[in-house]
């Protein structure tokens, strides 16, 4: 038995970058009333989501008002935050980057989004991340009481070998803070958060900003999976946060009655 | 536009395996009248799904008789055999082996399943294919007048790296000859294929069993998949044909709108 309380915060993102900074804030110190251990944001939580507002939202680490809010709260409230995600910028390149913080607000994980969104479904939605955004390259996995965790962003889900990887080095939870849109959310946002629960034995977390009326529509439906493939809790469009209360450990349940990763055949793959 | 008619025979295995091979060619011909260009039968169509049978139902190739009625009826059709599995007798082993033929009854695929079935989830379901089965070590893909095409038996699917190396290998379709049961079948049936086609971007074929009554129970619900992870057709338990009329290539227009094999990051994974 390990139980976690996890909130998942489905903000509701404008224009105003204070406005989301302070509103963010809110919602983290709700969750943390509520008895969070581990509260999660959306994606992009600080900034619409538009290649024209990455570079001038975005901020170096660590001076960046909004990682200094994220750190604070978490040892303000003596729980972990992991931080949707905002633009970072370094040098002159701007990442996708989400920041974890332990109890102590101490940085504990850093993934720059690796896949980026580049898709054209006409006359439906078109999206070039490349134009503006540079991939980063490397998972993200990190320790926590429970165990280990992942988090990557959005797209990143797309990719079955990614999720595999984390779970081939121990997570036992995965967070995706992420924005589907009108197209693929009701698509492929709920198939593919089982499918990589079900498939690797772990818990997923999908946390998207609230549906927005203009620009790029967010799907919202934040969505949490057991590692039986089982939605367990979910969101509608409205900005809002799904608690939960997880025992974490269950996935060894669910591995020894279906031994998935045991029978796997790196010999052939 | 490459049009492709295709049959899945939801087939009701008893324990008379003439009767059993006897309504397999019934129902390969009432395929063919239907127009299929590729007919294809479940996992374990000629012997009931238990390891009590596996042995003494197995026939060798090319001398059994099993695989003689599909060869003959894919030439007397001109038409396409995926011809579910059978246990394969060679040397001392048992196999859970699929034949395809191709128009004029040549062999053209063999698969042996890869990932054996071993479950054991308490109170549910319990099976151990590996008391009596030996693996197969290899992946199945073989070329048709529509291109390449894959074939897997059950279990494996549940492994993403797997189809994944078909997707790579550049086949536009999975066959699937599989038995579900009354436990994995709702939980994880449609949900699997439906990522396996959407992760990979190719059309993917489930063939049950129809629903039996004693025994190890199969699902039904024969499925067909397309590329963008919607279901196209699927049965309910009965024994029946599901027929298909599908444009193969259209994969193509769902891999130009979201590149996903092409935004792989090989490098990481």
């Amino acid at each position: 038995m390990a139980n976690v309380k996890i909130a998942l915060i489905q903000l509701k993102v404008g224009i105003d970058k204070e406005a989301n900074i302070r509103r963010a804030k809110e919602l983290l110190e709700e969750a943390a009333k509520k008895g969070a251990d581990i509260a999660a944001l959306p994606e992009m939580f600080n900034c619409p989501y538009s290649n024209e507002f990455f570079r001038s939202y975005g901020e170096s680490y660590p001076e960046g008002v909004t990682t200094k809010m994220l750190s604070e709260e978490a040892k303000r409230n003596n729980m972990y935050v992991i931080g949707g995600s905002l633009p970072e910028l370094e040098e002159d390149k701007v990442y996708n980057t989400s920041y974890s913080f332990d109890r102590k607000g101490t940085l504990v994980g850093k993934h720059r989004k690796v896949h980026l969104f580049d898709i054209d479904i006409k006359g439906r939605i078109t999206f070039r991340e490349s134009d503006v955004l540079t991939p980063g390259s490397e998972m993200t996995v990190f320790d926590t009481e429970w165990g280990k965790i992942g988090v990557m962003i959005c797209y990143d889900i797309r990719f079955p070998e990614f999720t595999r990887k984390m779970a081939l080095a121990g997570v036992k939870a995965v967070f995706v803070p992420a924005a589907f849109n009108m197209t693929t959310g009701p698509a492929h946002w709920e198939l593919t958060f089982r499918a990589r629960a079900l498939d690797n034995q772990i818990y997923m977390f999908g946390i998207s900003p609230a549906r927005n009326e203009t620009g790029y529509i967010a799907y919202g439906n934040s969505i949490a999976v057991n590692s039986w493939g089982k939605v367990i809790g979910r969101l509608e469009e409205k900005e809002g946060i799904l608690m939960l209360d997880v025992d974490i450990d269950d996935i060894n349940e669910v591995r020894e009655s279906l031994p998935l990763l045991k029978h796997r055949r790196p010999d052939l793959y």
